[in-house]
């Protein structure tokens, strides 16, 4: 018998995948299920117990000693999604009660973002940090602070949404109904939004010229990675926007480092130069030259699992 | 023998102030001395002795279990006072080790706006609160951020510097050499400074025109509570920007309250209602009707004394 695995599930707006973690950080076996389509929580749930149980079984020597969830709009302390724009159940589910119910098994949820910055401290490069901010930049731009090795959760468990602190006051219209949120410049959507206004500024000159209608951010990379002064531009704009944003959230937590993850921060130094740069120019004097930007050290493919299985051993060890 | 009472020390630009504080927050004497003026630290701290041993010389049946000390750039984590600007001691002064030395008493220091937020937990309107920030709105605006009971210090010491997170991209210049931070609006020079603005746009028509040159803060104060509409004004627009980056630092740490203190405070519900208003106005939505914009608990007078006492209550108990 072996105690030290954990169930990680990360509950994501298109899929749910879960694996099978072991204390170092290994993904031992993983599943996935569609998210979308069940008639209710209920049964997606019952889905997503018989997707693990089958994965379970092959791994029967294995104790599972804690289930973790990452979900979109999820509460630590309440072990709820409340309210998620992209889940199809409204209002506000008791998950982590109604998964430790249907397995047995002590169960602890929290933001995706927030998991991914427990994540970071447990198996990938924050290790040794007990102050940093992991800022994931995808379809949204999500956060999670971390200071004196605690996650900061806030008097209602939502801290955290650096995404929507306002980059530009009067800026782009967001999703959330504000204008000039973070996330409306530094999303994967925000980076595709920047590169259709510098190709308006420089007509005819970009390879992103054929596919505007239906222009990614992978696009722009591909074609700042061949040298489009446009695509290029655009990851400088958003560094630039960015790392004016960043240099607030230093000056309320001041972090050792910011690590950044998601779609966008694939980009690498095409972003994380300018970014550095950026950064620096903005920080108060006391804070110059003390803040690393670094990559994630979570593999993209399983951050999601390994995020959600990390807070097995935060919360339940 | 009694061991429940504190030392309560202020060092500030002008004057240092220094109390015996009991375990509820009572101040039992204080003392005061020139901050300025002395050839070294040392200096300084010779007369801080001679200062306070006549007052603990009319409390002799007190035992002082221990000192808490409140400075400008004060490090927490080293007991530092690192390159003050409003200091006349230059480079990092090991302010808590030689006090500690001086006076035998085991001291702890911080900067006056983490002293202020621990005072306002330990003593104040904060005492049933785990998360909350702490803004001091006075020569400049400093700030404390407390989440899950513990003060913010950051890897570093010098976390919480919200009043240099930029208001206005490419506004006023302020003493830090950057452009637009809130305390160059929030501070009583920037709400100075924005009553001129004010009385350009509307001249002559205002109580405030015949001092011009030597305006104050609390002459706008004076002249909003006799109906003077520029100075009215004044405190709408101080309060538009207050909340807009207030709305920031919520989205960051979610707090249930954010205290005022300081001069600019003193304005009451001039500015406490337009700022209502704006933070609500301002915030994301799942923080919308949560976060109460209080004043401060701690009178005027003695915060410092108190805010530093509360430091012995907090750390070395």
């Amino acid at each position: 018998m072996n105690t030290q695995y954990s169930l990680g599930i990360d509950i994501g707006g298109t899929n749910t995948v879960a694996g099978i973690v072991s204390r170092n950080g290994e993904i031992i076996s993983k599943t996935s299920l569609p998210t979308r389509g069940h008639a209710s929580f209920e049964v997606f749930l019952d889905a997503l117990k018989t997707a693990t149980d089958k994965m379970l079984a092959q791994h029967s020597n294995l104790e599972i000693s804690g289930i973790g969830i990452g979900a979109p709009n999820g509460n630590f302390y309440n072990g709820t999604i409340e309210y998620a724009p992209n889940l199809e159940w409204e209002g506000v589910i008791r998950v982590a009660e109604l998964v430790e119910q249907k397995f047995g098994i002590k169960t602890v949820l929290t933001n995706d973002a927030n998991a991914a910055a427990i994540g970071e401290m447990i198996y990938g490069n924050a290790r040794d940090m007990r102050d940093f901010i992991v800022i994931t930049l995808g379809t949204g731009v999500g956060s999670g602070i971390v200071c004196g090795g605690e996650l900061i959760y806030g008097h209602d468990g939502f801290a955290g949404e650096i995404g929507h602190t306002i980059a530009i006051p009067g800026g782009r219209t967001c999703g959330c109904g504000r204008k000039g949120c973070l996330e409306t410049y530094a999303s994967a959507g925000g980076v595709v939004k920047t590169a259709l206004e510098i190709m308006d500024a420089l007509p005819g000159k970009s390879v992103m010229e054929n596919r505007r209608t239906q222009l990614k951010a992978a696009d722009v990379y591909q074609a700042a990675i061949a040298g489009d002064e446009a695509a290029i531009l655009t990851f400088e704009q958003t560094a630039l926007i960015l790392g004016a944003s960043l240099a607030n959230s230093v000056a309320h937590t001041s972090p050792e480092a910011i690590f950044l993850f998601g779609g966008v921060a694939n980009a690498g130094d095409l972003l994380l130069t300018p970014l550095k740069e950026s950064l620096e120019e903005n920080l108060l004097n006391i804070y110059k030259g003390k803040v690393q930007i670094l990559r994630s050290g979570l593999p993209d493919a399983d951050a999601a699992i390994l995020g959600a299985a990390s807070l097995v051993q935060k919360y339940l060890k």
